[in-house]
């Protein structure tokens, strides 16, 4: 097994040097599930039953959040984003499922950026639907697909 | 099934008003699990093989999200955290269980503040191994226990 | 004319000191308005034919962005905020409105925070629309009102 | 007319993708206005009397707001700032104008950049003097020029 | 010699738990000083010559930072600072010293406030001054005095 | 000697346009030390003793705060870190040193960023072991190398 890349040799932790690295069009594709009562789920499924867009508002925070992933993640590199977006399904009578996209022209991937986007949006539906169903989960948050880089094309 | 307190009568969303509400201390306790591989799982808990001590890495990461959770989460208030701690447990053969908990004096609860802790900690844990484990899954992050408010005590 | 608090005797800046003062309930409203062509306003009043909803993103952003105003504002006590909420609406054939109230239990009061949530609802509306109408103005940012400090009862 | 940028087929809200355009120098400069009580526009004006400098506060909050336009505006992209500028001049007897010039090498423009720079520079000097001049208004926000990209040059 | 509070008894760091502690005036009062050469320090201590003020500059990003320590600073908690002023003086031929005084009236103390405001205005100084004397040190960065908390007054 | 950069004809601070620089790859070195009691060197340096790792808590910070230097230093410009590593080694018996090195392909040099890795780290340091060592110092931040600008290769 190789070893972990933000350890150097002595065991310490560190931003990997990305210097030498090509500048290539990256994209990385996320995917995560909230699993909910049925009715909870249909509240924020009809908009005017929640009387707001709690779908909205949590795909906001998720673009919002890959943007500063660099400032949550301590080894990350902060990356100058070319797009994110997040687009949500219906999965199952109790759960919504949720996928980010995210995009850069730079010399290393966007997985955590595209992962930072699920989680956050996950919370955020959390938030603003626990009065109703605190026993709410977020489930299977994982990389969907990678392109662009050295490691090559990744889909699960 | 109630209204969504996140949306005011006319659907617009708002932080919610906690002018009124009284200050007790409230605690809240969230968890998570990180799937992977049983050779990563053996890579992070063997410090010498990582050369480097990933669930660290992850934890300070974890509690400094807490503490920005207001930030992240649109309509969440700004809390002035009183603790907050993250524990590492191994589970099956591959995986591991994270459980944060957060404490706070003051008018609304800190479950947001477990939940972001958790979920910035497991994707910690994703970028410090993804080199080796692209596939690694974050699961089940729940609400575990809420103390203080006044919809009582809550346990999972 | 009384000093600018925000100075000392020697003219240097700093953040004044409100140690001894009373931690009291305090509110306070601005307002700003949105100049744009009249199509533009239409666009973003009929949700269908913007294919989404300008006005939900603006508030976002201004309440997020409230919550922030002690890091843009340089000599500005964070607050605690215990609520802020925004509304729109119509004024003239060409123009929308932005209110916004900011309510805190503290020292010191929530002008900022309440001119903060309006500028940056009024930028994120002009970010949203200025593919369609580069020149729209943000005018007449004001405070509109403020309650519960030493200066008394404010109304515009 | 045009759809909105930052919508797409289905409504959703996301961060347009710019991967494809091409790199090119853009500036963009903005001005507004502050309206004030004569006597407050001479207290900022007579360094002597203010007992310090609240336009070089207020020009140094613009200039790093404009830093953080990404983290403040939902959709807008982060940007590597080349250069961000802010100038003063007198207009009437009660006001002072501010005007912001940004400019980046980047895929997008930098209006609200400039735009966000005005903004808290402006209710800055609110802040500074609102002890003095709660009645203070911010005006006319407004793009002045804007050029480099694919859509021309644009002066108001 | 005690243990360190930051490490839990199994060696995990965390946010120490101040939950019980009592809120009470805290004052913390800190130093440092900045090494260059003569002509650096003649150049900011006459603002005409050096055209613009290095030290108000330094003084805002010392304030501003201040108010952002609990984001710097991994387990440090988050605090609604009461006040933070910076005085700077003149101290042999080639230095100047800078004093940061940080006051709350919460559960733990502001000495990390202090110095921070300290690092970061010495920081700034050597930024608007490295293009004319890049040697410049940073000295002597302490605690002078602490007042407030449940382990009494300290003086240097 | 030469004129302070930040600042225009008029004395106005701003941001320097390095738009028509180029782009090359860039480093800089700076150091500094943290000066403590005998007892509270040898804590840090036997994790045992202190049951837990200190100097792993201040390198995440170091780095972290490194990526946020363009907010914390008022005219800096943002940039896109390739890569940030530090160092920590034992010198005299009553001190620890830093080393933090920063690199970036940039228009502009990384001084501040090794600079403010540095500062954060010593702060960290100082945070963990305040409560057995109160009248520790940091000193001597300096910058020890530089490369890769049009100024050429600076060494200490």
């Amino acid at each position: 097994m190789t070893d972990l890349t933000h350890f150097d040799e002595a065991g310490a932790s560190r931003m990997v040097d990305v210097g030498d690295k090509p500048i290539t069009h990256r994209l990385a594709r996320a995917s995560g599930i909230v699993r909910m009562q049925p009715a909870t789920r249909q509240l924020i499924l009809d908009r005017k039953l929640a009387k707001g867009d709690v779908l909205e508002v949590a795909r906001l925070a998720g673009i919002m959040a890959a943007k500063r992933t660099g400032e949550l993640i301590p080894l990350c590199h902060p990356l100058p984003l070319d797009a994110v977006s997040i687009a949500f399904s219906e999965v199952d009578q109790d759960a919504l499922r949720i996928e980010a996209t995210a995009e850069v022209t730079a010399k290393t991937g966007v997985e955590m950026e595209a992962l930072t986007a699920v989680s956050v949006a996950a919370l955020t539906i959390y938030d603003m639907c626990k009065s109703v169903d605190r026993a709410m989960q977020i489930e299977f948050i994982q990389l969907e697909e990678k392109s662009g880089g050295r490691s090559g094309h990744f889909t699960r």
